[in-house]
């Protein structure tokens, strides 16, 4: 089994059923990752200390999804130096643009790659994680560009019909 | 000179014209008070070493005013089970919104009493700080008593005029 | 049978749903309080008379739940000099901004601590609460940090599964 | 000279520059009025006892304004049954739409007739108030009636222009 | 059977089912009113000449429910000088939001009395209606206050349970 | 002296400088039209004779600007079978947010074209006017390539600096 | 069978539903067009492609539905000099008002017409292609006016009732 | 002179004030990078042509600035594969919430990491970038530490002060 080079984390395993779009893709790609339900606000020592390690282990993205004053991207990424992708959850009072500004409104100094809210931002954090990763991976890279034909594909199938 | 029993936290020292009004009101009611420039996300570490010693070292109440993905009450309040006030600021850009929604919105389990948007809300902060410590301390509730009837005479005065 | 410290005033009793679950964290604190259903708008001079008194009776905290134009938790801030923490309910139609912005935006002066939308605004108003008290009260505080380390090794124990 | 028969209340003298426009219209028309500058936060007593008594003094319509977490007209109307007509005031921070949802989200039974928000909504609020007035004084009506004519030959004029 | 003194206007029979709230108020109250099922943009001319000749007519209050860009009550405001009280209606995509700036923004000359979104701000829009037209009919006046005491009561009778 | 085929409306000669830019532009393209300031707030009878006579008169394409409850567009639209385009303006509290919700939310059956807030808005809904007068006008059509050919070097020139 | 003259484009199948409701419109006033299911993110060349050559095949007007980052509309107009309405779709998590800003604030010199969010707005986008086809094309004119004629009797049918 | 590995675009040069910060920070590292001022509404043609080359020539890692309906981003990542960072930039009107929302709520399968509207974005975005370039490269990796350890000590000291 391979070493987990994306690292995919929440702040409940209710986020999972979203967070795992992420993971599916990941899968698809063979690329070797590791779930982490750590919190910002509820484990912040634990998350703190994933951050800082993640690196040095092999990580080379970090995937953070929260909801509401979601601020789990944002301390990970004030622990981390490898890129931090943040995806907003919905929450059930206002929809999920509380998350949305609390995770793309960061200081400069610290970035956060912010997604669309939900399901669609959760797919998209490990394509951008893909896109990173082939930089330096030309079997990702192509499997992106088969990725995106398909997409493409898929939509003038329908454009047919 | 008296040991702090509140901190005033903020993450910029361009943040100290606004969350100074904190501090000039508790300076009226002789609360013994320090400033702490320390950022969620560009001095994580110190930010959670102060949280989580303040405590022990004195402080009753810490405030923490912070702008956009404002994380650094929900933070604190992570490492501290004393209450924490949070002072969302204004933005350039959103008039202060993001700061709201990331500073008010925080999961069940850590809380954070957020005030209103800008100096209302730091001022407000201390007042509230006030009224915590006022619990144990009569002088602090006989000075509000006072800081109450002089805000209400000031507005009646007014209304003669 | 103890006296309350702790009020949890709600304007409808259709609201006792989600303000029910402060009073269940206030209960498993062992911490006496009570409920009262009144509304700033419908019931003003009976919710002031109780504002006005509640301090002498030996209330230490007032926690107020309102929606809409949320006026209950200013009204009562504005006749109290105790601690009032605020809670912005959910509404039909704006999802509880409006309620959140009726409760957080109070003038300098009269300072609510304002709590997320919702449910678990309601639960963090107790655990503020508590905060407060645990300042005085060392039984509280150890309380607190058993609920905190729950609440990590809850998220932890999530983690390792 | 004339008992007042409508109320122009705010929470703060600096608030005369916005409601005065209003004064202004009432004035045009020979209404008798009188100005309150009383704060449902800052003297919630005199406010509320202004209220339950004006309509008893020969008040027939209260014009009330005020910004922020504005609970002046609801506060007002809780204690009042003739006509309150709320005012939102622009804010600092987030522009009035916090004043406008505290003035117009009332809960079903203490209605609150919302303007728009600053200078348009104080000048509106004074013609409304002068609409309620002229069902029973064909004076008032007629002085309507002129003044709609002039807003419209105003406009027609600048279109020949 | 008594000719109508109040006028329910709503753009379209889909409305009826919260507009139909502020006239089961009225009747509560034996205030005679009509129903008009007449839109600002499909049947302008038609709304307009009921604007136009309500008054005449012996309509002195209008009350107008729309929503999205909803224009009936500025439009009716536009041609009639009696009092227009807006109430802003629910919509599929943005809650009532568009509604509610729609009625509220009105520019200073046409003034609308804008109540809360949805069936709250009906129910409310009778009761404006009902406070105007007390100001001369002492009936409705001793009406409206067993209401708010019925109100009051009922709040008071959950209290106590 | 050409006919005009195009009517620039709105509602105050104050919104001139920006509904100006509409009209500098179909001035370049040598496409008669016509200003008109009629207000569907203020000169309610004047704006809907014309929105009704237009067509008739020659005029092809309406543009009406506003702001707050912007109604202009949608009460044109209600008396007019000819395209609407609408252009909503800046407001002094909310930016435009207000404007832009008024103008394109209509209901189904009653069109609007709506543009960006402000002066892009009121330059665009020239340039949509002459998308629509070009389908059947080859010299306005190859008027619009050049202005869309320019628009593109202009930036190339840029980019090459 | 009759060419095409205006075209519905939208990103997705899943967005027929609301889209239909356009080409039903069209349907009825026997006006040629065709479906194109192309996406500006998943398919962009093939939207290039076709928004560059719709003109030249004959197509008139261009109806293009999208929701979140809604870029369809904007892309087509940014290769095509025929109109081009835009329809903001409903999103899952903040109603649309996503959508209709990225479709609305175009900058200067790319206009597109922009209709209400989801079905009213797809029916409107029609009934407005029908506007623009009728300045050339007198049978679609006065199929407009029987169409606004019914939806006024329809009202004016529900108001007898 | 080294060849570009990063891409900073721009749709016009009024953005270079603020999208210049990327270019500062990109040049303190040492990391070739090129400007293109190309607009995904006023340039098509070269801004795709530009975003499917840029990978081909060296180019890394794309960053593109817009405001309003901000499709720059979102254009360039549908032509790409190499990640695409998008800088949400102020807008005159609604402050740049629409930008925001047009760059940040993309669909699934084409990604763009959102950064803070403004210059925290456009400095956010250099060193995110750099983020990324840092997994294979260590001399930038062991810049960004020390960038960040200037960033914490620079708020270190004025903690002291």
């Amino acid at each position: 089994m391979k070493k987990p080079i994306v690292a995919i984390m929440m702040g409940s395993d209710s986020d999972l059923k979203v967070m795992g779009e992420a993971g599916a893709i990941l899968k698809k790609f063979d690329v070797p990752y590791e779930i982490k339900v750590l919190s910002a606000h509820r484990t912040p020592e634990e998350t703190i200390k994933y951050a800082k390690s993640a690196g040095a282990k092999g990580i080379k993205v970090i995937i953070a999804g929260a909801g509401g004053a979601a601020h789990l991207a944002g301390v990970v990424a004030a622990h981390a130096l490898i890129p931090v992708i943040g995806v907003p959850l919905e929450t059930e009072h206002l929809g999920g643009i509380d998350s949305l500004l609390s995770t793309v409104q960061m200081p400069s100094g610290v970035p956060v790659g912010c997604m669309a809210i939900g399901s669609s931002g959760a797919k998209n954090a490990a394509l951008f994680a893909l896109g990173i990763l082939s930089l330096s991976d030309k079997k990702i890279y192509s499997g992106l560009e088969k990725y995106r034909n398909k997409l493409t594909n898929s939509v003038l199938a329908k454009n047919k019909r």
